[in-house]
């Protein structure tokens, strides 16, 4: 999408071959892009949410590993690379999905032709996910414009949390997908952006794409959307994913499962943007068997923002001595769920619906 | 309660009679008592939120009408402080009901004898604020006693939203009155403390409270809460109210709904600890009947903390340009409310069972 008129997307190769990145840490107040040179640097930039989004962090490994099968494309190195990478974030599927969609592509490959074939595949992993986004924004701006006309010289009202936008993909967003063709179609939208602490995604990322592309929204706290819905001022809700199960169930930034509770409870639409390589066919029952990364405390207890003097700071909220428990992620269960925003079309939250509509894939993975 | 081991309240006469405050807006990062040596001085602690809660405002209005008798026990410096006191924030409903009880009470006395009685008095509705929170902690202590025995050798683990605690009465808190009560009956409790956005009285209040204290506890962001009880890791919710209606709805911060619908969701009893003169019997349908404040959207884009200086600061999360909605309370249906802790007992959360418990209280207020 575009900043400041320029389009841009999260990962590109630059006219020297050189991967760059948006290094994410610094928005809403500062854009900082930074050149990736090598396996250490893009582990660090997945470890420490430099880079951030399923999608986005799927494409940043693969690109990791082409970088790294250009320095050595011995299958020591490709075995290596894909444990480290891997272990950067535990929790993200793409993350797996892209390194054993590169090691599957390079391991049949003598080591000669690694590094061109990695840089190959990189680059069209990445022209995958932007279609995929492209194909789920198309589906969700046909329920946009459904609702719009429900509501005619209205704004259609929609949720979301953290940020599932462009940044945390390649382009397009996911969740946010669908309001940018909505837009582009001349449909009136306006956007709910939960802060989404402890990281604030919401008000750093989401809120500072939708500003920069005039897309009208507030910024509201996490607590705040149940009380919107109960009045009838949100008329859906998208939010992403960074895995879900074969039946449905959703695991997403921690928060998302308050928030489908409040829509089931007020007969608000909760839809999921799934871009299909974020099911995980192994697991079903997302609360039981997937495991909830606990990140550190001090995200909690600190809060960053630009202080009064421009420059970046983190102020601490809490007393010394008071602890935190961090769970970064929660499950909401498929029949919270009122459909799934795939690339193929809207998909019902059930594993029926989810084997139908994406019979090959699961026969991909079936044991 | 205690800081650091010493018992203190909110509110007291030192021992040269000088009526001593904590100064809140401090907290958590520094504790400052400050004394309170006329009535500018308390119209400026109420309206500056050097002291909050509805019940501590109240007993701050009754002192400072206190401490002007002494000065001035003319009818029109009682009429004249009424007015000023109840000027500082017009909204607060302790505010006023304990001016006119002040007031009720002095002017049928000569001048000469407003001072004494004006001291006695406003430490007796001290007094009455502290009973009435010991009595829902008792009540409050059963429930916690009930529970500890289903999982001996366990703490029992309770989530609470915003900071219904004792920094907002005179001593013991609403919601944090069965925790203190329980701790020192020897049951182990832990206390999760939702951080409650956008003011965060949760992190900088009850945490403080607690860690003073030394209760067990850890801070949550306002998101976790729904993941902890879907993991069985909550026992009870306990939260305050600043209105209920006569059926039941509780009105309290922004968010509380939210944590109603989960425990409801994942069978975690939820509890309002509800002094009884905080019931609106006029109002039945709390969603309806009961407007919500809009606060500043500052609240929302901007976050207080301790900067790397060690000074108290404000940090703006969000990008120049992006707005904000701050609803600052919500309304929770009465039927995901397990029961409301009274200072007569725990109450049922139904017309029926209120006007049962307070027949007195309602044909009081009745047409």
């Amino acid at each position: 999408m575009k900043i400041n008129g320029t389009p841009y997307r999260t990962i590109w190769q630059d006219a020297d071959g050189v991967v760059q990145v948006i290094d994410q840490r610094w928005l809403p107040h500062d854009l900082r892009i930074v050149p990736l040179r090598n396996r250490a640097e893009f582990a660090t930039a997945i470890r420490d949410m430099w880079v951030r989004g399923a999608p986005l962090i799927g494409a940043t490994a693969a690109w990791g590993m082409a970088v790294q099968m250009a320095a050595d494309p011995s299958d020591a190195s490709l075995a290596e690379t894909w444990d480290i990478l891997h272990e950067t974030r535990p929790t993200a599927i793409n993350l797996r999905w892209a390194l054993d969609a590169m090691r599957s592509h390079l391991a049949p490959l003598p080591p000669a032709a690694r590094a061109a074939a990695a840089a190959a595949r990189a680059a069209e992993i990445c022209d995958e996910d932007v279609e995929i986004n492209r194909q789920i924004g198309l589906h969700g701006l046909a329920i946009i414009r459904d609702i719009a006309a429900r509501k005619p010289g209205k704004p259609v009202n929609i949720l979301t949390h953290c940020n599932a936008g462009w940044l945390a993909t390649v382009d397009w967003g996911t969740a946010t997908s669908p309001i940018y063709h909505a837009d582009a179609a001349g449909i009136p939208v306006h956007v709910f952006v939960d802060e989404t602490r402890p990281r604030n995604q919401g008000a750093q990322l989401t809120a500072w794409e939708l500003n920069s592309h005039g897309i009208p929204h507030d910024l509201i706290v996490d607590n705040a959307g149940g009380h919107l819905m109960q009045h009838g001022e949100v008329d859906m809700v998208i939010v992403g994913t960074d895995r879900t199960t074969a039946r449905g169930d959703v695991c997403n930034k921690i928060g998302t499962y308050l928030k489908a509770l409040a829509a089931h409870a007020n007969g608000v639409p909760f839809y999921v943007a799934l871009p299909s390589p974020t099911i995980d066919w192994r697991v079903h029952d997302g609360l039981r068997e997937i495991p909830i990364e606990e990140r550190s405390p001090a995200e909690v207890t600190m809060v960053q923002g630009r202080g009064p003097d421009g420059a970046i700071t983190s102020v601490q909220i809490s007393p010394d001595g008071t602890g935190a428990r961090n769970p970064a992620f929660d499950v909401t269960p498929a029949e919270l769920v009122t459909g799934l925003l795939t690339e193929r079309g809207l998909c019902p939250a059930t594993a029926e619906g989810m084997a139908a509509m994406f019979a090959d894939l699961k026969a991909a993975v079936a044991p």
